[in-house]
C-alpha cells in the first residue's frame, strides 16, 4: 500500500463550469430557475431571507449548519466532535441508524445543547428513511438557527460488507453482498443529496457562487488505476461507482451553487476495518475537515500530510 | 461528446503481474495449485487432455470456444457472426434471457449447425439463472468439441435502465433504479465469470501463459475522468464499479491464466440506446474482436479506429 492511501486526502475537488447564457441572465434573480430541466424546488422565505450566512464552500467550516452520516461513531463522530469545536457558530445534524443506541453523540449533546447538535434518525440503505429524514430536517433548531438552509453534508455513512472482510475474495462474492454495499455506499449519498436538492435545504437554484458543499466520503480502494493488490469487489466496486457519482452531481449541481467533493479519509483505525489502519479517525477527521478548505487543499493537491 | 468515445477501443488490458515464488515453483506441474488462498476447483480430464486447443489470448480469435451474453441482438449478436464467421475453427456459446424468442440466433444456429453454435438461457441478473447455466456448459457440443473448457468470455449483457434513459437526470434516479442496473452491468459479469472459474471451465490453475480471456463490456462513459456532462447516475456509476470489478479479476485471476479486460464498444446504434449512436453493431464488433487481439491493440492503445 502506497504511503499516500495512509493519510486523508482530496480526491477530486468539484467541478467548476462555465455557466451558460441562460444561467449568466438569471445573475441578480437570487431564486431564477436555470433552463435546463431542473429539481421542482421550493426555497424556504427563511433560507432566502438568511443574508447573515457566513460559510463559504472551499473556506474554514464556520457559522456552518452541517449534516454528517454515519455520525454515531469512527469518523462521523470525530466529524461532529471537531466541527462543533471549531466555531461557535457551527451547528451539526448528526444521522445515524440508531440514536438511542449512540450514546457518544447524546453525550455530546449534552456538552454543546441542543441548538448546536441535533441526533436524528436515518438508515441510508432505505430510501423511505432517507425521505421521513429529509422531511424533517427543516424543522430542526440547528438548521432553523441557520435560516433554515445547510451549508454542509458529509456523506460518511458506509461499510465494508455485511461481514466485514469476509468476502474481500472472488470467490466468496455474492449478488447480495454487491447489492448491499453498493446501496449503502453509492446509493445512499445519491438519494440523500438529492433528497436535500429536492428540498431546498443545500444549494441555490441559478446561484453562480457555492453556497453548500457535499463531501462524499470515498477511498483510494475505489480508484481502478491504484489497485495494486485486488479483490475487495464489493467494497471497490461501491466507491469506484461513488465517485462517478460524485463527478456527475459536480457538474449537475453546480448552477445551484452546490460544491462536490470526494473525500479519501486514508486507512483509519475504526470498528469498520476491525482496527487495522494507520491513523486514528481524530487524525483522519482533522485532515478531511482541512481538505474541504479549498485554499488549504490547493497547497496539498496530492495529499494533506498531517 | 470527443471523437474517442465514437470507436471502440481498448480501455485496458490485463495487468500481467509477476510471479510468486510458489507459483514459480509450480513450472511444469500444469494444474498445481497456487499458494494463495484459491477457488476449489476440479478441473476436467476433458480440459486436461485439451493439448490441441490453438487459441491463445492476445492473438485473433480462433479454433476457440467462446460464450457471448446478451447474444440475442445488438453488439452481441454481431459478436456471435463474426466469430463464428473467422475461423471455422471457432464455436459459440450464445447466452440470453429468452432462448425461445432469439430468432436471428436460431437462423444463424441453422446456417452455422448445433454443434458451432448453441443458444442458451441466461438471465446475468439472477444468481440462481447463472449457476445453472455455468452447471450445464460442460455438457454442450461446441464446450465438448474444445475439450470441455472456454477460452473466451465476452460479458456484454448490459442495460442503460429499466426504460431507457429515462432516468438520466438526478432528479429522476431511484434506489431500485439504481440497484437494478448495477446488478444486471456488474455484479452479473463478476458472477458470470466466477462461476466460470469455480467450474474449472476457464483458466488453469497455476498456469503461467494466458489461457483464457475474459472481455468485460464496458463504456467510456463510466470513466470518472472523462465524463464532462454529467447524469446517467445508474449506468455511469455501473460501469465505472465494473472497471475495478475487471481491475481486481485481472489480478486475482492471473496466476490461473485468465486474461480480463476492458471493452468499449464506442457509441452504437442498437435498441439498448433507442437507436442514437454513430456506428453500427456491426463495426463495434468488428472492431472489439480486433481489440482482444493484444497485437494489434499494442498498435492502437488509444483506440481502434475503423
Amino acid at each position: 500500500m502506497s504511503s499516500s492511501l495512509l493519510r486523508p486526502s482530496l480526491l477530486a475537488i468539484a467541478s467548476r463550469h462555465a455557466m451558460s447564457s441562460p444561467t449568466k441572465a438569471a445573475l441578480g434573480r437570487k431564486h431564477a430557475s436555470p433552463a435546463r430541466r431542473s429539481f421542482d424546488v421550493t426555497v424556504s422565505a427563511a433560507a432566502s431571507q438568511n443574508v447573515d450566512k457566513k460559510y463559504v464552500p472551499g473556506e474554514p467550516i464556520a457559522n456552518a449548519c452541517v449534516v454528517v452520516t454515519g455520525a454515531n461513531r469512527g469518523i462521523g463522530l470525530e466529524f461532529c466532535k471537531q466541527i462543533l469545536a471549531k466555531s461557535p457558530g457551527n451547528s451539526v445534524i448528526a444521522s445515524c441508524r440508531d440514536p438511542n443506541a449512540a450514546d457518544d453523540l447524546v453525550a455530546l449533546q449534552k456538552e454543546v445543547g441542543e441548538s448546536r447538535l441535533a441526533v436524528v434518525a436515518l438508515d441510508v440503505a432505505d430510501e423511505t428513511s432517507i425521505a421521513s429524514w429529509a422531511q424533517g430536517l427543516g424543522a430542526l433548531e440547528p438548521v432553523q438557527a441557520h435560516g433554515g438552509s445547510i451549508d454542509v453534508v458529509i456523506n460518511n455513512a458506509g461499510t465494508t460488507g455485511t461481514d466485514g472482510y469476509s468476502k474481500w475474495e472472488l470467490e466468496d462474492m455474492t449478488a447480495d453482498e454487491m447489492m448491499h454495499v453498493y446501496k449503502i455506499n453509492t446509493v445512499g449519498p445519491l438519494l440523500v443529496t438529492q433528497q436535500l436538492v429536492k428540498r431546498g435545504l443545500i444549494g441555490d437554484p441559478g446561484s453562480l457562487n457555492p453556497v453548500s458543499l457535499v463531501g462524499n466520503v470515498t477511498s483510494k480502494v475505489g480508484s481502478v488505476d491504484d489497485n495494486g493488490s485486488g479483490k475487495g469487489y464489493a467494497y471497490r466496486a461501491s466507491k469506484a461507482a461513488l465517485n462517478i457519482v460524485n463527478k456527475s452531481m459536480s457538474i449537475d449541481l453546480a448552477d445551484r451553487g452546490i460544491w462536490c467533493q470526494l473525500l479519501h479519509p486514508g486507512w483509519v483505525r475504526t470498528r469498520m476495518t476491525e482496527g487495522r489502519g494507520l491513523i486514528d479517525a481524530d487524525e483522519s477527521a482533522r485532515g478531511l475537515i482541512r481538505c474541504v478548505m479549498f485554499r488549504e487543499t490547493r497547497l496539498f493537491p496530492l495529499g494533506y500530510g498531517g
